[in-house]
C-alpha cells in the first residue's frame, strides 16, 4: 500500500499512477517490455516522482502496481522496492526542467541497436522525415545523435557517464545502453510516447539500411 | 470547431470526416503512422477536401480532428492548422480528376524503401501477381514505375517535380519521398485502401527479394 | 443472390459458406491475403464446390460473398463472378478424392519464396519437427517437395502443369505459383488450415536460415 | 473424459488444467505454436503432471484438452493420447524438483536458432541486459547457455542426452531441440512465462547481431 506524504495530492498522485500504468500497458502490447522489463515515471511535484514497482508484468500493471520516490531515488510512504534503475529516472528529473515523463524500454530493436552502435558509442541519425517527431527538429535535414552508454549493474556510474554528457552542453533527447534498451522523455505523457515511437522506428530502419549496405 | 461553408452538404462532410477517420485508425493499428505522422483526404466536391488537422495521433481520430481545405491548401471555416503536407493532396485532386481519396503513410518499409531507391530515383516492381491490385493492370507481366522524390520541407519544390513528371505524360500510380513515406490515392477509399495495402506490400516483398541478392 | 440446384442441400451451403468466410476473415487477419487477393473453396458435392466470389476484401467476408461452381468452374445459379483462378481449385477436386477444402493465399513468404525458389522448380523442405504437420509425415527425417510454376494469366497453362506433375506420380500436398502465392488443401478445413500453417511457417523458417548461409 | 485419481483434489486439477489451457492460449496469439504443435504440463503432486492432449488447437484450449499424465509418462484416468513428447515434461519434474511447469514451443525464432546453432551444440547468450529475466542471473555479465540437442522421434535417446548433461553438473535453464523448439520451465507458471519471454527475446537478438555480423 502506497501512503501518500501530506505535499502530495492523491488525485494528482492518482492520475501519474493511472496514465504510467495505461502506458506501460500499451507498450507491453507492442512486446517493448520483455519479461518484466523496462520502467516508466511520472514527475508528481518538484520532490517526487510515480515510478513503476520492480519486477511486475507490464502487461497487467494497475494503480497499486505504482510508487513514490524521491529524487534520490529513495522510497517515499511504501515498503516496496523501485526498480534498481530509478537513479536514472530521478537524474532526468534534476536535470532537465522540462522532463515530465520517463520512459525506458527493452524492444529487441532497441537491444540490437544498442550492441551495434556500442563501439562507436553513437547512433547518428540523419535524412529522416520523423526526426521532426523530436521537439525541436524542424527537418530531415537535421542530424539526431543518440548516445550509447556502456551497461553495468552500479548505477552511480551510468549516471556520471550521463551528467557528463550534459555537462559538455551536447543536446540529449534519449540514450541507449549496451545490450540493455532505450531511455526518452518528454514534457508529458504524449510527447514521451512520441518522442519513444519515433526512436524505435528511427532505429529500425536504420539497421535496416545496415543490412542492405553490409 | 469547423464551420461548413454553405456549398457543403453536412452529410456529405460527415461521411467525408468518418470515412478518413475510420482509414486512420486501422492504419495506425498496423504500425504505418508512427508519431503522429501521416495524413489522409478526400474530396468533398470541386472546390474542398476534408483533411486530417496536422498532429494528432492517427490512432484516435474521430470527426473533430477532420478540416475543410481549398484546392490551394488553405484552410476553410476553421482556424486549425492543416497538415505542411496539404499541397501534396490538394494537388493530387486538381491533376487527377478521378483520385477522390488520397492517402500519406510513413511504414517502416515505405521509408526504407524510399531511401535505397532515392539513387535511382524509382522503384520498379515487375512479376508481381499483385501488381494487378492497382488499377489498369491486368497481368504481371507488367511493369509498375512509382518514382521516389527527393525530400524537402519546402513544398513547392516538390509539387514541381510531381507535376513536372505528370506533364511528361508518365503513368503515376503512388510516390515515395527520400526518408519519408509514400503518396497513393484512388477513385474512393476501398481503391485507395487497396492501392496502398498492395504497394507497401510489393516494396517489402522488392527488400525482402533484394536481401538475397545482395 | 445464390439460387440453390436441387442437387444441394440449403444447409450444407449454408455451412460451407460459413466455414470459408471464417477461414478467410481469420487469414486476413494475418495478413495473407493482401488487396482483396486470395481465395478459398470447399466441396458441396461430387458436382458442385463453394468459392469465394472474386475481387472482396477477403477481411470483410459473410455467407453473401459465397457462390457455387460446378467441377469445370462455371458459375451455377448466380450471376456472380467467380475467382479467374477457380479452374485451380476445380483441378484440385478432381484429381485428389481427399480434398475437401483447398486454400491459396498470398503472404510476404509465400511470394518471396516463389520468387526465390523460381529458378529450382521446388522448394525442398528437410530437418523440420513441424513436417510432421503435413498427413502422412511421421518424422523430421523426410523429405518434402513443394514445387514452385510459372506464373501465367492463362489457366489452362498451369493446370496442365500441375497434371504433368501428378500423372508423374510424384507427391504433391501443395504448390507455389511464382511471384504469386500458395495453394494446398485438406481432408476438412481443420487440416487444410494446418497445411497452410505449416507451410507458412517452414517456408519462413527456410527463408530465414537462407539469409544466414548467403 | 479425465477420471481423477483419489490422490488428486478436483480444484487442484481444475486450477491446473486452466492455468495451462491460459497460457497455450496466450502463447498460440504470439505465433509460436503454430499448426497445433507445442506442449504445455504442470506438476499436480508428487506423482501426476497435467499436460495437453496431443494435436489439439493450441489457440483453442480448454480443460478438457488437459490430461494427467504419471512420472512415467503413462496417461491417467482417460483414454486420450498424451503428446509424443511427455516423456521430456516428466523428465524435468523428476529431475529438476523446483520445476513446477514445463513449456514447450515452436517459434520460428527458436527453429531456426536451432538449425544455426546445431553444429556448436550451443547458444551462448552474454552481455544482454536481459539474462537477468532468468532466476538466479544477476548481471549482464554473466554467461548463459543454451545446448542445442539433436532431433529425433525417439524420446529416450533425447532424455538420455538430457540426461547426461544433468549428470555432468552444468546449468540448464532451457534447452533446444534442432529444427524443432525449445523446452523452458519454472517455479510457478509466472516463472516458467517469463524464462519462456526472456529466452525468445535473447535469441531473436542473437539472430539479429549474426546477420550483421556476417
Amino acid at each position: 500500500m502506497q501512503e501518500l506524504p501530506s505535499s502530495v495530492d492523491p488525485a494528482r498522485f492518482a492520475l501519474c499512477a493511472d496514465a504510467i500504468a495505461e502506458a506501460a500497458r500499451e507498450l507491453a502490447l507492442l512486446g517493448w517490455t520483455p519479461a518484466t522489463s523496462s520502467n516508466f515515471s511520472m514527475r508528481v511535484n518538484d520532490e517526487l516522482a510515480a515510478i513503476t514497482i520492480s519486477g511486475r508484468d507490464k502487461g497487467r500493471l494497475g494503480r497499486e502496481d505504482i510508487m513514490l520516490v524521491d529524487m534520490a531515488g529513495h522510497a517515499v510512504g511504501t515498503h516496496a522496492r523501485p526498480s534498481a534503475e530509478t537513479g536514472l529516472h530521478t537524474q532526468a528529473y534534476r536535470r532537465l526542467p522540462h522532463a515530465q515523463v520517463v520512459l525506458h524500454t527493452h524492444s529487441r530493436t532497441q537491444s540490437v541497436a544498442s550492441r551495434l552502435f556500442a563501439r562507436e558509442g553513437v547512433v547518428r541519425l540523419e535524412g529522416w522525415e520523423l526526426q521532426k517527431a523530436i521537439t525541436g527538429y524542424t527537418t530531415h535535414e537535421s542530424v539526431l545523435d543518440i548516445p550509447v552508454f556502456p551497461n553495468t549493474q552500479y548505477m552511480p556510474e551510468l549516471v556520471a557517464r550521463i551528467d557528463a554528457w550534459l555537462d559538455a552542453g551536447k543536446p540529449l533527447h534519449a540514450y541507449l545502453i549496451d545490450g540493455h534498451g532505450i531511455y526518452t522523455w518528454g514534457a508529458d505523457m504524449a510527447e514521451a510516447r512520441r518522442h519513444l515511437e519515433a526512436l524505435e522506428f528511427l532505429l529500425a530502419c536504420e539497421l535496416d539500411l545496415r543490412r542492405f549496405s553490409a
